[in-house]
């Protein structure tokens, strides 16, 4: 059954949610992770982010990606997160917890963490910066798969930044070899490989917050991105329509997702441009990037914060319901009547 | 109004087809040039290849792109090409002819007889193999467009060969120096630019025949490319499943798409493949790819043409109604009852 | 023997220079074309181009590369460029014409004008824009060596405009399958292989003029470039001094390679560059770039021109002895008391 | 004054290398980083290695960079390497310590290490794995050269593995931000920017051991690689013959590096190569690579000893003094009469 539509509800979490127990579909967050001045993960930010999350209909998270800066966080930090996001989604959403890092020993460590901090599954990007054979990835992988005992396994597919694509040939490498591999995240420009991972059998989320629609058409369970942070009412009502069979209503919403994904990458720093709208959102400071991750400058923040706030993001409202059924018609009468 | 389903109609010329008097919008094959042993265009084959993808949906057609080896036909065998096409489709489905050539001299040469040949748009990759600067792209499609006069000026997005990514900066660019431009074949890799063109009033092509309904969803127009040569009524009946709100029968349709974008990939000689499975299902030779464009040998050749078999494209079939609607049933399920 | 320094002679064809019947080995200038208002090569400008570089030291030419537009140029064109130079350097240097084109019909044609017009070699860009199979490559390459008969076969390695390096491993194949394959002009970034080539046997023109003398030193016999032909008599001097072990000498040279080279790339229109200088230098028009290959705006044009007046370019004056006796000096002084 | 060759010179520490006081000159091995079996850097392997090195003619070091698997070293390991080898190195030669990491906190750390412990100078390179701007760029590099007081600090040019290639233009921003910029380790692929560096007043090192010779010629002052820790007899004697302005000397020794380099780059495994190779011949086990980097397997580890057993690198032999004289008389003779 379709979940109702969470257009409207308040910041708080509430009891509208339905508990997903380890479900991996839907709209899952990539939230930024909240540090203090001194260094450390701000724990009461990070809770109130993850509910503020749930409460606006997010189907799950995953945690300590690259907007939550994972590669760049110390050890303590990201067992910090490990644990916290364990706790706060316990019985309500999965976490998909991301401990990737550029040595196998920090990785193993923080599947590990993942494991016995109840997170749901563990992602991971493979080697980065060194060049990599196949059987380094290969062996990368499963020592990490090895320290997550059951949690399933998730690739991280992002050659943008890895330099490493996993195109199917490898993740049927990967698959011989890891027993727990489960899906992907794939952030790779080909979608035409959404498809091939759906066919091996694969849980695909697509990692680009651009294209909701587009990739469950494709075959993806849904998609993981930063922007699902900023506006989770969005994207978890257009993945109600898509369930509902509503394509009008899905695609007036997927027409509408473009401009939550400029205000991320505004600036090209995006893990700083999350932590200042959801401070503002949530009243909390979320602390800024960790250098040399990009950051905002004074003036950078200030535009940034007045483009959230024009969009509703700072202060979500609910819609007005009668803007919402035009737009829907609108788009209606665009594929009807061409 | 939605185009009937074509499934099952012969591969004869019928009057099932709507005239779309140059209305950009749908599945238009990017057919292979016919060719005859002695450098000619091969035009009894062309004009029955176009007349079997009008008689299985085709909204229209691309004509001397990639797959229509453009860019290495000789001045003569494109104009050929324009004339022949210009004629069999008139008053049936748009033509919108590529003109793209490594020199503009050549491509404005090509524009002209386009225009002349009745074609209903022109369309033209950037300059190629020498680096160019913004100016000399803008002044090189002015030229071929003006050489178009009144006819639509599509920009052919290829970056993969050409080294030139058409980015909505440099699109804006071109739409203020060119006030015939009207739109684009996209086959950069960036899906996510398909609604910013839209956005921009652009006609958006997808030009993956991957993923036409994701483009759909995204805001494209319709899909250009070579499978849908091979395959038109499956593109054409997902296409009007798309415009009667059909999203189970849509993503049915959309699931099997590739199957036919694999057969055309195999051996990376697209031109031949396209050419030897035609041959075959027209039961004229329409000869070879044109060296050094990538041929495939014998035994390459019967591999092809047993898949194409196995695919039903050489023979195409009345599908089984049943079958199909027991995969929508099936897509149904999955997506209400996910 | 080493040649004699070349300094001070004046633009006039004279004895001073050693025919070199057919020696692949020094500088080799890779002259633009010059082409007439109306589309022809342009004779007299060709003829006095390259009198002027044989007089000024060029080792041999290399015709209708990429500077010199070939791929651009009409059959008709290049036909005129391989009759012209073969003509002009007869019993003078050697001319290595470039053949390569688009298609495979075209090179041939270009490597049969070749034979026929007394050049000493051909050498041939691989397939361009459509991906290539290494079997396409070989046979395009096949056919090409087949038409020039008994003409050496260069290769042409500019994976920059090519998106194809031929590596170590790829050569190999190519001498399998070619016998008069003797050499490259390798103009990849990758350095290193000059030495590999060079120990397969192969002789191995370094294809950068900013540094003929690193090349040498690597196991190149010369180079071939634009700015050579912009400068020929700097570029002879460093090859003899080379060849004389004179290893200041040389060294001060090479540092003054550099601003020939930015000259060159000015704007990043090497061909009308290269036009423009030297129709000054000739009192000749060259004509200019064929479109869509940059060109020069009119102030564009007039900065070139101040910048290579500047650099004695434009009028070669017999350099100050004593100048550059300083230059070796210091530059002695440098290696041997650093 | 140039130092005498070193040829012949057993593998203990001698008093015949001179003291070069922070010269920043001549060739400088990237030595590996021995580690024990429980993960700590093996001292007393690393001094062997550092002592074997300078015996045979290193004229300083670049320690933790991409061989020595820096930026996978914890904080520990890389302060124990920087504590080492300044102590080893002191008075005798200089040694760069590279202090890159993948955040700005970590890299600052080392660079206050680096100071502390003697080291001549850091290297860093730019940010990796997050995009980065300009603006991050040089507020990393400041708040790491700060860190290093007045130490010189040396820009690492690795585009290829970290996406971010330091043009000249990005180069004269550092050095307008960074007053104690003295120079670079150039390892991108444009062979030409040395001459540019070399001309803004940089000391540039050539980052490749394949063209030691090639990029003196350059205005290059010396290489740092891999391959000089294996062999550095080898290149300390290329460096005296280009010094004493012995050319056809320099340039024999130029044509026998490629083996090394072959050495050192086989089956992609760079530090566990180099471990392998110099725990043979110091008879010191140095441990092997640092998980996910890549490892030889058991046969690849015998085929790289049989390897570097043939090229008399794990035994160095005083080379017969005729065999090398007769190598300099061919090359002589090929550049005289060539």
């Amino acid at each position: 059954m379709a979940r109702p539509p969470v257009i409207g509800i308040d910041s708080q979490p509430t009891e509208t949610c339905i508990p997903m127990k380890h479900e991996f579909k839907g709209m899952f967050p990539a939230p930024p992770t909240p540090v203090t001045e001194d260094g450390r993960v701000h724990e009461k930010a990070l809770r109130a982010l993850l509910d503020d999350n749930i409460a606006h209909g997010a189907s799950g998270f995953w945690m300590a990606g690259t907007t939550g800066e994972g590669p760049i966080l110390t050890e303590d930090q990201r067992d910090a997160v490990a644990r916290i996001s364990g706790e706060v989604c316990k019985g309500r959403v999965p976490v998909i917890m991301h401990v990737g890092a550029i040595s196998t020993a920090s990785a193993v460590r923080a599947a590990r963490t993942a494991r016995s901090a109840g997170c749901a599954a563990v992602c991971c990007l493979p080697p980065f910066f060194f060049p990599s054979s196949e059987r380094s990835r290969i062996e990368h992988y499963k020592a990490v798969a090895d320290a997550a005992g059951d949690l399933p396994f998730f690739v991280y597919n992002l050659p943008q930044l890895t330099q490493v694509e996993t195109v199917p040939a490898l993740m049927e490498k990967f698959a011989r070899a890891i027993p727990t591999l489960k899906g992907l995240k794939h952030s790779a420009p080909n979608f035409a490989d959404i498809r091939v991972f759906a066919d091996m059998g694969l849980i695909c989320f697509s990692g680009n917050g651009a294209f909701p629609l587009p990739a469950l058409t494709m075959g993806a369970v849904g998609t993981i991105d930063a922007p699902l942070s900023l506006a989770p009412w969005h994207y978890a009502e257009l993945f109600s329509a898509w369930e509902a069979g509503d394509i009008a209503r899905a695609k007036a919403l997927q027409d509408g997702v473009r401009k939550y994904v400029d205000l991320v990458w505004m600036f090209y720093a995006m893990p700083d441009v999350c932590k200042v709208v959801l401070s503002a959102r949530l009243g909390i400071d979320c602390g800024r990037s960790i250098p040399p991750v990009n950051s905002l400058s004074d003036e950078e923040k200030r535009e940034v914060l007045r483009v959230a706030e024009g969009l509703g993001v700072i202060k979500p409202q609910p819609r007005q319901t009668q803007d919402l059924n035009a737009e829907v018609q609108r788009t209606q009468r665009a594929l009807r009547n061409p």
